[in-house]
């Protein structure tokens, strides 16, 4: 898999990049990053990318020949273009996922200031937003997008990490626990300790649905769950006084 | 406005806040970014901060005793405690308003490897996701809630800026352009370089309503529009044959 980043502060990238599991996994070649700067796809004096908005109105726009130069230069037939845009389909597990088996070369334009001219649409696959928030940039975005495909990736992490993280199956994870057995009077739960092994996965089973079903009872997809599920939910709903 | 961030990777977290529009609200001491390295509070050998998990499973666990060491070190009186997970509420431009407004001090513990120790949520107020997706660590969640918090404090960009932010009034914002007026063949909508401001309102409005109901409809409030709106969201809907 191959990202291209186009942005105006490259180092932001390079930094981020250079840590924990992106390194890893660009170490052990399952990732290439490639970053570009803006910059130097622009043909005016000072390498300008940006100009005020046709109009009225405060901020400045970044320029659509420099974004148009900078995405043509590393464009392949299969490549897919993604901008980073509060505008966008908002990112989930699925679409990381399905972006990392189905496309080996990712181009992202992070956006900066008051935005793009408009006309970058023409040159864009995919707009997409991490969350119903606004950002200074699109650098967080692009590297928000970029870590959550890569550590899905065959031989990234391992395969029992990621099969239960959140989201898997539409639940929320278990609780973990690590030493000392107790801090300040709180313990970790017996069961974890028992060594028993069917009791243990049970247990977290439960501690799933129970974190989804308090935390983000919107997640829940009923149709996927057992009889034993559904019985363990409708416990939980008596005990908080529902029906 | 205070951030305390506790994290293992403290030199990611420099970087970021070493550009652009943070850096800006840096130095004109809007915003004060204090960065805790979670290894400084390990009392073990080689400042170990994590362990195996209890029960069994792959993936190292951030151990308790380090992260209230770390929280406590900087914790006052009207300190908000923030964990990024994605077991958290989700991150939302309502709550970066209100966490500007009503707080003073946010700390944010950074997760990272297969998570924490559960019992830290005795020591947490808030624990905030920034999408149903899963990240390698909490540091680009931590930047995500500092530049979104940080560009609506007062003084740090235009208050006519943000008012034209998308989820502003729960619309997305309109679309902008720059020179040149023709790129490739296509051009600049006409209205915008008419001078004539009324109209260019007017249009901006629209768009705004246009984008929002084709993109992302879920976000419109109907109890909140104008009779004009509405009118003008029908006329898209029968264009779409729709009714």
């Amino acid at each position: 898999m191959k990202f291209s980043i186009i942005t105006l502060f490259p180092s932001l990238i390079k930094e981020m990049i250079s840590e924990s599991i992106i390194k890893r996994a660009i170490d052990k070649n399952k990732v290439n990053i490639e970053i570009l700067n803006l910059r130097d796809f622009s043909n005016l004096n000072n390498n300008q990318v940006d100009d005020y908005q046709y109009g009225g109105g405060s901020g400045m726009v970044l320029m659509i020949e420099p974004l148009v130069n900078a995405i043509e230069s590393c464009k392949k037939e299969n490549s897919l273009v993604i901008l980073t845009s509060p505008q966008g389909k908002t990112l989930n597990q699925s679409i990381s996922t399905n972006l990392g088996k189905n496309y080996n070369h990712i181009i992202i334009v992070c956006g900066h200031y008051e935005g793009f001219d408009n006309r970058i649409m023409n040159y864009i696959d995919l707009e997409l937003s991490i969350g119903d928030y606004v950002l200074t940039g699109g650098e967080l975005p692009a590297l928000v997008i970029v870590d959550s495909v890569t550590r899905l990736l065959d031989g990234v992490i391992k395969k029992e990490s990621y099969l239960n993280d959140s989201f898997e199956n539409n639940l929320l994870d278990h609780p973990v626990y690590t030493k000392p057995v107790t801090f300040r009077d709180k313990s970790v739960p017996e069961v974890l300790l028992s060594g028993h092994h069917a009791n243990i996965e049970k247990y977290r089973h439960q501690e799933k649905l129970k974190s989804t079903y308090l935390k983000r009872p919107d997640l829940i997809n009923y149709e996927s769950l057992s009889i034993d599920d559904i019985k363990y939910l409708k416990e939980l709903k008596n005990s908080k006084g529902e029906n």
